[in-house]
């Protein structure tokens, strides 16, 4: 076996070669959520799918399901060793607002020791730092240390239909020892951490209906049904400026934390509450003040609005009272619930909630279940040591506020336990303008994985 | 003098070329406040002048402003006779929700009875019925009765400020003994009204920001401020569902309605309560239940959200909690209040309101007085003869939910009194999709303005 040494020669030596080839996946916008890019999502499934071949994955393949392709590879080598499944996804987010963007957002820009782009740390930059890790055993030591399967998505930021739906039907082909899912992020460049609790999340979107036309205020104005207004009305009794959310189902399903875990978000050791603020430009954190700031952040159920339209936002005055409105909502949830039954708990409140006179119709658009690790095995104990050879400090593990559906599934399907050890930071403005990944995560990233990989042989 | 039957008679064998002309002005898309349809305010503007020309108007011309063109022309050959300045807008609201048309905004269509496009009853068929009725005296008598002036604007629409800035600046020019905007609509087809009180308005955007980029609702939700939710907390603050607005400056400033006033809201004679639910095609109305519907209507002040819009709403789910979110909203006011002193009054009312841990801005996009109508007086009763003789009932007087700011100027500058006789009809749909205007009120609308002018005569 080369040594550790060896490995990490070959991937500084060869870092700036991975960062063009991730520039050039970077440039695809892969955006699996509006149909018009149906065909960048196809052609960013075939990028990968080239890459894996070129790094020697016999039969490196897309796979077409209802919606966008998964990718598929598998390198089986040895009788004797584990296998390890890596999961990760190739589609990303759409870029609206557009404006708030310093470059394009599918032009790829490197200043200030980042990449900036589209999907840059969600999630195309921690795959290929994991291709890089793989490549660097294939070149040193001529071939893997385990056996390693590959499977990755196309719709993690539309819903995953596809590979909810392909897991359970293949769990031989999947067949693996622990999953290894590179789409988190650390708490703080110098502090390593391993996630060991994802929120679950359900989408929804609520349509409001009054009157059957458009109306003019000055005519109906006073007694017209306004859907904008009862929206808002109905948005402030699920939450108001307490921050409590007025579902009581979810009120009595959430899970009391550990007391080291809530001593951890009690004395925020790390000051993370001072960096969130700085993170977002705010002086004031808002929320349920009684909970501590990374307790709301890790275990509290959520409820946010992401999107509102309705009526006339264009250049100038218009006095109509609009017949529909829309709000889109999420939920991000306690890991153990199911957000299809809380789906119905959202339902029962908005009707409860909603004034009397509008009709009102819920879109589940987007139900994925949380996940709670267990840390005390062999391959978390793995990825710990391996962060901490290169970072030079232990791990913190912590509760992630974000939910990857596809872990629960793995976890459930596959009865193998799950690694979330992400190289992104807080700052990567993930889902937003300027979404950017640092290229010294990138490097400390792929060297973690490599070494990662020549701990899990037995 | 050429007898009212010759005059009527003339307009009936000529109506279908007036609709030909009117639908050439209709197809003109005169919106004022998007700036890429300047050119076309022009457009509309030249074709009116040109018609007036052709009318016999000596003189007729656009008046350039720092925005949008004033129409003006006069024909002042009577010594002894009373002079009327006739006003109206050429300009036309936006189209959004352009889905919701039955054929498309600015292709004038004549279907059931009715020309359907954006600006048919607000406000170019009512100029041109004036217009009709101005040509048959010319053809019937050779001259028109009284001395007429006429001003017409391109931004009643958008604010109204240069006509605003005009009207002050050139008293002698627009001096008259009475004032006629056909701008408003009739309580019914067999029931004509003449409105008393007009509203006033003001238009105010709200914007609100919390952090200083858009956040991932996975890393951030909990604590991150949501300029939505914020949004929907204030906006429900303002106005509840109990419909009182929360401004109590403006509360304590509502007039008291006269006893006739008030027994013909709550008593309803004419049914319209549930005209108005027919319209709006609900079987209930909201707002403030301890007012007659029709008062709402007419006398107390109203808070409409009239669009709003924040985060991700297009295909799918985006987790984003957005840094920024607005909304446009209007109060409906009290005829004498000064809506500028309203302003300041929204103001505190929005800041005293406001959830911690945002910023808040509005702007006055426009603020327009209110008006009341003596209605003792020569002109009105000559307009109420006038409707009751082409119609065979006689007018109900009535105050308008809608604002009208130039009236209340009119009233004040020149000293003149001001006759609002509009044809609209409450199902005219104005200001939104499928707005249309009936063949028959063109009709009898043009009738009686040319009846009203010969009951002006001394």
């Amino acid at each position: 076996m080369a040594t550790a040494q060896a490995r990490n020669t070959y991937l500084d030596k060869h870092q700036d070669r991975f960062i063009e080839q991730l520039l050039q996946w970077l440039a695809i916008p892969s955006i699996s959520t509006l149909s018009e890019h149906k065909d960048d999502v196809n052609k960013a499934a075939d990028w990968v799918s080239e890459r894996l071949t070129a790094i020697g994955f016999p039969n490196a393949k897309t796979i077409s399901t209802k919606r966008h392709p998964l990718v598929y590879a598998e390198w089986l080598a040895h009788n004797n060793q584990p296998t390890l499944l890596i999961y990760g996804h190739y589609d990303v987010q759409p870029v609206d607002p557009i404006d708030e963007w310093d470059s394009p957002p599918f032009q790829p820009t490197i200043r200030n020791g980042n990449i900036y782009c589209r999907g840059a740390s969600d999630d195309k930059s921690q795959i290929m730092l994991v291709l890089a890790a793989l490549e660097a055993w294939v070149k040193e030591d001529g071939a893997l240390p385990i056996n390693i399967k590959i499977l990755l998505e196309g719709e993690e930021e539309a819903g995953g239909a596809s590979i909810a739906e392909f897991v359970p039907k293949n769990p031989e082909l999947l067949q693996a020892d622990a999953v290894l899912i590179c789409d988190t992020h650390m708490l703080h460049p110098k502090q390593p951490s391993l996630v060991t609790g994802l929120r679950g999340v359900l989408y929804t979107e609520i349509a409001v209906t009054g009157a059957k036309t458009d109306l003019h205020s000055g005519s109906y104005g006073g007694v017209a049904p306004n859907p904008i207004h009862a929206l808002c009305i109905l948005i402030n009794r699920l939450k108001g400026e307490d921050g409590v959310i007025q579902i009581p189902e979810l009120a009595a399903a959430i899970p009391i934390p550990s007391v080291a875990e809530k001593l951890f978000w009690q004395e925020d050791p790390l000051h993370i509450e001072a960096a969130l603020k700085t993170e977002m430009g705010v002086t004031e954190l808002v929320g349920e003040t009684e909970y501590p700031p990374l307790e709301r952040i890790g275990l509290r159920p959520t409820f946010e609005v992401h999107g509102i339209r309705g009526g006339f936002t264009g250049e100038g005055a218009k006095t109509v009272i609009p017949a529909t409105a829309m709000a889109k909502v999420s939920l991000r949830l306690p890991a153990d619930l199911d957000p299809n039954k809380v789906f119905t708990w959202l339902e029962k409140a908005v009707h409860h909630n909603m004034p009397t006179g509008y009709r009102v119709q819920l879109t589940n658009l987007h139900a994925g279940k949380g996940f709670s690790i267990q840390s005390d095995n062999h391959y978390i104990r793995a990825a710990a040591e391996a962060l901490e050879s290169i970072y030079g400090t232990a791990p913190v593990f912590m509760r992630e506020g974000g939910s990857i559906p596809i872990a629960s599934l793995f976890n459930e399907i596959l009865k193998a336990p799950v690694v979330l050890m992400g190289f992104g930071l807080p700052d990567d403005t993930i889902h937003a303008p300027n979404e950017k990944f640092s290229l010294e995560q990138f490097n400390k990233g792929m060297k973690t994985v490599a070494e990662f990989l020549g701990r899990l042989t037995t």
